[in-house]
């Protein structure tokens, strides 16, 4: 990740501010705010903004015993109550903004997640830096033989570097061609006179997917989780994945027992269905049930005996 | 309003604590936060947390400009600009968090708006308190003759009393009863050794809707606007448009720039119809258009002189 | 449930009709469309309109393979992936309406769930009907002793009485003191010349908790399946969850194979945390640990041996 | 737009079903069900499912009035009457499901409305076509000099031809690298049997924001108008705006009364604030204001000098 000048400039002054304020205040996430994390070649992601911290979720939480209450449980305990019985609104209560700089193609998986709240730029009045995402030669693999949406074996040297080679040259050469379009150089100045510029919302289509843009993103505690559930699952594809685990680290210092209960009750949570709970049963009942005679089919026997450890 | 004696320490409490933080804040909200605002007899809406300031929406409407831009707009300017043209996702960046007291009917209109996130006291854990909305004299009217949603004539002075008597009565009675099916006392003491009380879930079936309930409510500043134009208008029931009116007070003091666009844009705005603006243009070339000859409904004719103030 | 000459005539009506579409068709579904399925003493929900079937899951799962699918899997397969692996955008192809009549307090419960479309009667334009909910005797329980949100032991005969003796006078009382302040009989004539009718929408304060409201409400199937697998949990109240139990049968009627999915993978699924999941590896490994060994809460540990049957 | 033989088939197969049914059926959009309307030079939209009709809108509007209602108001004016107020719940009982082929670029902007259901052909499965977006040389226009997001000028036809020429070398070249990276021909037949393929869900990068993608689309009315509002607009980019077109047509035919409401009271409105407002009164009362006794932005003068005609 390489921040220009004035943006490393914008984040000193970021930082440097202190204001006094009657809300509550997480303390560790106030180490590494407005602070660019890098992801990727180009990447970058940071905390901008939030609103409430652990003693929110408790405090909504425990709207609903009011009077009634009479022993307050611990808060680790609480929240690990809410987690594992999935209430959702306790967590609601509290909100984060991020500012993310990533390639096109991951903002298209990201966007999916409607439940937040976004400000992209846009190449209809902007016109797009010359930057664009190269993989590491460790992350260039073969489409996976078993998973359809998956990463098989890596690319051997040779065969990886090759694509390398490929991807920098046509990215650059899109990238031309984006500014031929324009026709404007990288000061702003017009390459040929004699020609009119192609407005931006239309040069913007040579570009490829691998470009990066940025945009502003807040959402919800809950939902905040929800994404990064799914985004850092081995699933996911490994450029969003490292997106969600950088996150996962801003979860950590805003909200720490939220994030203990998060591990715990998500992360390393397995659901089994009717039928494999049957087969759990029936195996500590000292029976041995096979797939066939379970009525589980291949993949979900294979799932269950992955999370029991067999 | 009375604050029980544990609400005004833990307000004291709240409005006590100062903070460092290097998020921005909204000095004159700030001075009322934790702030109970009275409304109605027993109820109350106060700011508990917030996130974001004017400079928020300004900054998340620039990031659409980025390097391309060369002249910074003024920022009321710009504001009134996305106000203007309902320019939405700017203004979502900003949250704000509520915690507010009212009537369960109130309650009941005020939940339709889904864009917000809620924790209700629960009367399945909790008792609720002896406390029940009667309205003032001048605000107990007789159902409208022309409006099928409104109020019309206030009752004379008498027949005001009687049905202020009668509810008081009820709403007393309301109550007992709930003590008595749940057989518990003012202090949670039981009533009858020999009775096993009826549960909460089930009690509190006796009650009915002009008792107070209680929640915490938070929502983007984009949605807080458009639940506040539907709520403070003139045809939205006296008893929810307190609450809006108390609520755009706290706008005031949060956004001051956006209030400002939000009375101009929103507050003080008239659409007008295709057929209706042409009826505008008619007169405005001294032509003498009627009712009949425009083409528009009656009431659509009417709504369209007072706009015009004619 | 009773329903009125009217509400019967217009039902037949409903059903009488027979249009020719292109769309698909639900055929268990279309069997009992428009039809009333009695829910407590004066409830009903029935689905008065739908969109899409299990195929219109399958074509939404399947437009992400495209031509490189080569070999399609089974339908209800693949459902049962998309519900084990919560894949939700494919089930939101589909959307159901119900017409709904419940009681306040249930209504309050329901509408929490901010991912449905509803168009509730109200009460500043219409005059509700007499009708009002009484548990049946059986229903009529104490507050539970360990579990602050539930119901203990049914109430003896005596004081079940009792407590149905009361909340009957109450609710009539209610509903005269509701007339009343309208000046308005059951046939809508004026009661009283001299005196004024109270604004509706100030008059329905005097109604209870137990009376019935109205609504339509529109919901996606995945959203569907949220609302019911909560509502209609064993720790939901009685009062909500006979609704979902009418509506899953609906589920089954609609989709078949996702109602079979459902039943397996939420109904009957249980979610093993990390560090339960580790003690039944333990188990299974032939060791014998305990609650106090785990490092599980009592209540995690209960739930867990549950689940295991033990 | 060139349909696949498949397509065809696959069109032809839904088209050619009748099935009985009970539900409301819309005959008008019934004649063009699944049939795909052509929308620039390989994309389409066609309406592939559908729930309620204009009486579904009015049945919602009208559970609000109930026993109450004497007089019943004609469906159209009920429904201007629902448009002009804003009411937005009686719309969203009608829902509508789109198969849409589009460029990414435009499915970029399309994404942001956030309350709709989307299932997008997902390139880390499957592999795009070789189908890319094209201008017209007419619409091959330079950036606007006024406005920061609009066209300009045409290009004259030399420099439009040079800009067309040189997008489909791109274009070609850029799926034919895909393709490589793949190491897979049209026929899906490996290109060189000594490399892997690279994984799709890398391969893609490769490809540029005017390829085309695919989705299902599936909203309510409300959010559709609203959609349309903004998409069929002059400020909207034209290559979206063709789109928002074709499915106006597609909203004429499913819901006529709530069309030309839409067509009355959305598009051929104007919102005038506050200020704007002050100015009209003044001119109708023979007075001259200007915009610098008016206290309006030149922006702002300009908009309702365009708006009243002048």
């Amino acid at each position: 990740m390489t921040l220009s000048t004035r943006q490393t400039d914008e984040i000193a002054s970021e930082r440097g501010q202190s204001n006094a304020t009657r809300r509550v205040v997480a303390p560790l996430l106030e180490e590494i705010l407005f602070q660019a994390m890098p992801v990727l070649d180009h990447g970058f992601v940071r905390v901008v903004d939030y609103m409430g911290d652990d003693g929110a979720v408790v405090q909504a939480a425990r709207v609903s015993y009011g009077r009634g209450t009479k022993k307050v449980r611990e808060d680790q305990g609480l929240i690990n109550y809410l987690m594992r019985h999935r209430h959702s609104t306790p967590f609601e209560m509290c909100e984060i903004k991020y500012h993310v700089k990533l390639p096109i193609f991951v903002a298209r998986q990201w966007i999916r997640h409607r439940t937040a709240n976004v400000n992209e730029i846009s190449a209809r009045y902007s016109i797009l830096d010359n930057e664009f995402y190269l993989p590491e030669p460790q992350h260039l693999a073969a489409q996976s033989e078993e998973n359809r949406q998956g990463r098989g074996d890596v690319l051997d040297a040779a065969q990886g570097q090759r694509v390398l080679d490929l991807l920098r040259d046509d990215s650059l050469r899109a990238y031309s061609r984006y500014q031929e379009f324009l026709n404007q150089d990288d000061e702003g100045n017009e390459l040929d006179a004699e020609r009119s510029g192609l407005a931006r919302e239309l040069a913007r289509m040579s570009l490829s997917l691998n470009f990066y843009t940025q945009w502003y993103w807040k959402i919800d505690l809950f939902n905040l989780m929800h994404f990064l559930s799914l985004r850092a699952d081995a699933h996911a594809q490994f450029e969003i994945r490292v997106y969600a685990e950088a996150m996962i680290e801003t979860l950590r210092r805003w909200v720490p027992l939220t994030y203990n209960a998060f591990e715990a009750y998500r992360i390393g949570a397995v659901t089994l269905s009717g039928p494999q709970l049957k087969v759990v049963r029936a195996l500590l009942g000292g029976e041995l049930p096979t797939q066939e005679s379970s009525g589980l089919s291949k993949r979900e026997w294979a799932e269950l005996m992955t999370a029991l450890g067999r």
